[in-house]
């Protein structure tokens, strides 16, 4: 009975409309509003992206870059003369890529245009030389006898497909995580897979690949879409041999930084909205939409709120260390601030590129219609939909949404994103200066809107 | 007198509507527009290219690729049944690039993604390393003291537009082709050029470029479009320094071939009709779109025909050798059949890719308005429209258009053809099936009509 009872109760309080988030006041709604307008014909996210392309460029985890963009970092939020600065030591074992050659020998000779994948081993020094044997797909290899694949060269030719929320990149990278070990474990002496990507460029996407434990380690490169056509047409043709050669190391741990700038609230200091991207890239291309946009477009967001009004509580931009090679920073600064949970109100970061934005969805433990209401009137201008109320926020909120951290999404068209991601196309030029623009008015409405509002989304979110 | 007189009776022949090649009689007019919806419906040309690109791929004049090639043609020209069907020496001197690699040094180090130009020498093997003198245009080089340009760098950052026709190209290309010599004159150590393209890939474009005799040979390279933008931004910062190495070597002179295949005629079989494309292609690709297109157009067009009806003249398909690197094959041809330019009717070289006809022009000694007509209504319905009396032609009839030959051109759109021209990317998959067959379907309107045409567009035209 005293169970019913709870039960009961625990429905009232679900079921009543709990708006834990005030809506705004109208001057704060009007400073939303001024801040949307004026981040619209502001280029200082296109500024912080061309320096950071210009000036460091590629920055993988570890490596020499990597270095150069934390020490970017600080400069430039010091130079935008945020209220403070300063970096969180992050251990990584860097992984560098060597050469990596592949060309089929048989039947008909040709090379092919590979590359590494993110945390793979290389061959021994005079190559591996095998017989291919194709999967269409993942789970072909998976259901493969080891028979079928022992002492060969494992080819999976999946195709990724082009869609706006990047829903399709999550069944087709299991190939590049997964691979390895699957074809590993059943004896395979490699893998090479059709690059996770959308594009026809004669560019590979590299990527994170893992092992796992007591499984042989075998390497792990990835085709470029072209090149993966060209294989399953000589295999129709017949049994192919393939030759592949493949450096890769592994250096000692190595410290590298998360990287926060913080513009500080007027009323609740210690409470704090966490923004950002992360601050690493793959080594191929020099970063500019993964996530050299993120980084830019959430620092200039916070500059301009700072240069308009300063927000009640605090605006914290996190520029995440390591997140290609594991959301290690991210991981970092979720294990360093878990007793302060309660502090960080939400959060969003922009880790999708630098198309617009069409889309935004939040989480909280109420229903928080009436403010959600007002960000949607907010963001209408900019083309922006409301959306639900499941928010996936990006990849570096993970750890912190699972310490039951209320995230929002500010949700970017991706329908190119995957053309790009991972590759040495990756650069500047690739980014239209007026999506940017737009992805900064989006950021300075949502960051100015929850630092403003008083109340909060509830802590400890069952998802 | 006499003069003024033969002058005046000059202009008379000139003046007087000579309708020199005879329309075509229906039956003929019925054949070529059954031949026009056959092609458009037959996948032909799209396996041919599909094995040429599959079974040879990338063959550079001389490599060990080129020589497939020419085994390739000679088999598929027997298969596909062609009445004769040989190979004429054409000797050449093998140029190989080696690895080919640049970054900048200062301010802010980078790696550059190159591609030695065809034909160009090797740096010493510790690489070159200079300071960077930035010109926009070739013309500015020219332009330039040499006290500017002594012991640099020079580095031409001007970027093709893209046009339908190709015409950017003649102005853009001259960086490539004479770029090193003009350097080379002022005392540059290297020369490196924006790629002559006119995409934003990551990919550089080779292509052939010449030294200049007694003037000192630099090491020529092309740098992707986004390469050559990173360049231009850090040069706004400062002077920046370049480290380039490259390895380069020639071989000695290797006999490859023409490979031709005819259709006899069945009156005058003496008299051929020219159509081809270039077997060779650049080494990076797989020479799908440069000139896989052309070599399949019109194979494929030219059995067609065969299939259909017999032609009263021969249509002779020339597979060109070494087009990429100075027309050797065509110059071999020319030399060869000087003799013989009266039997040699008229002639059209796909060699532009593998975008919808739009156009077509012609030459001829004489206004032949009914003959191009039909020709006109016969190509009307697959988009194309008839064009001016000045035929361009494709570049492997150059020598023979010198010799007095009538040209055609089947003019394509190459709006997006310099976007893989020379690069990696020139891959099957950048060609349209139903474009290709929409090109075979002009191919065999032509052919057809001017093989079956009674008269003659004249010789020794006056250009």
């Amino acid at each position: 009975m005293k169970k019913v009872y709870y039960n009961f109760l625990l429905l009232l309080v679900i079921s009543l409309p709990i708006y834990a988030v005030k809506p705004l006041e109208q001057s704060a709604l009007d400073t939303a509003a001024e801040l949307r307008d004026k981040a619209l014909k502001s280029d200082l996210a296109y500024q912080i992206l061309e320096s950071l392309t210009t000036e460091v460029g590629p920055r993988l985890a570890g490596s020499e870059g990597d270095v150069r963009a934390v020490a970017w970092a600080e400069n430039k939020f010091t130079e935008l003369k945020f209220d403070r600065v300063w970096k969180e030591p992050v251990t990584v074992t860097p992984w560098q890529r060597g050469v990596a050659a592949a060309e089929i020998l048989k039947p008909f000779p040709q090379p092919l245009v590979i590359s590494a994948l993110g945390n793979s081993v290389g061959t021994p020094e005079e190559g591996i030389r095998a017989e291919i044997v194709h999967f269409a797909t993942f789970a072909d290899l998976q259901a493969a006898e080891a028979a079928e694949v022992k002492g060969k060269i494992v080819f999976i030719s999946h195709k990724m497909a082009k869609t706006r929320d990047g829903s399709s990149y999550g069944r087709a990278v299991q190939a590049r995580s997964q691979g390895a070990a699957v074809a590993g474990e059943k004896g395979a002496k490699a893998i090479l897979i059709r690059s996770i990507g959308t594009d026809d460029d004669r560019l590979a996407h590299t990527g994170l690949m893992n092992y796992r434990e007591n499984v042989n380690r075998i390497p792990a490169a990835a085709l470029s879409s072209p090149d993966a056509d060209l294989l399953l047409r000589q295999l129709q043709r017949g049994a192919v041999e393939v030759g592949l050669t493949m450096e890769a190391s592994v250096a000692e741990p190595f410290t590298t930084y998360n990287v926060i700038g913080e513009i500080r609230g007027s009323e609740r200091p210690d409470e704090v909205i966490i923004i950002g991207g992360h601050l690493d890239s793959w080594d191929l291309g020099t970063g500019a939409v993964d996530d050299g946009a993120g980084v830019a477009i959430t620092m200039a967001a916070a500059k301009l709120i700072a240069e308009q009004q300063r927000p009640k509580r605090t605006i914290r931009v996190v520029l995440w260390a390591a997140e290609e090679v594991g959301l290690i920073g991210a991981k970092a600064y979720a294990e360093k601030y878990k007793a302060e949970m309660r502090q960080h109100i939400t959060g969003a970061e922009s880790d999708f590129g630098a198309g617009p934005i069409w889309s935004f969805d939040w989480r909280s433990a109420h229903d928080e219609t009436p403010f959600i209401d007002q960000l949607a009137q907010l963001l209408a201008p900019l083309g922006i939909k409301k959306g639900h109320d499941k928010a996936n926020g990006g990849p570096d909120l993970y750890p912190l949404r699972g310490l039951g951290m209320s995230t929002f999404a500010l949700r970017q068209d991706g329908t190119d994103y995957f053309d790009l991601h991972h590759t040495a196309n990756d650069t500047l030029d690739k980014v239209n200066p007026q999506h940017l623009q737009q992805n900064v008015a989006a950021y300075v409405v949502f960051a100015f809107a929850v630092a403003n509002a008083d109340g909060n989304f509830g802590f400890n979110l069952t998802y």
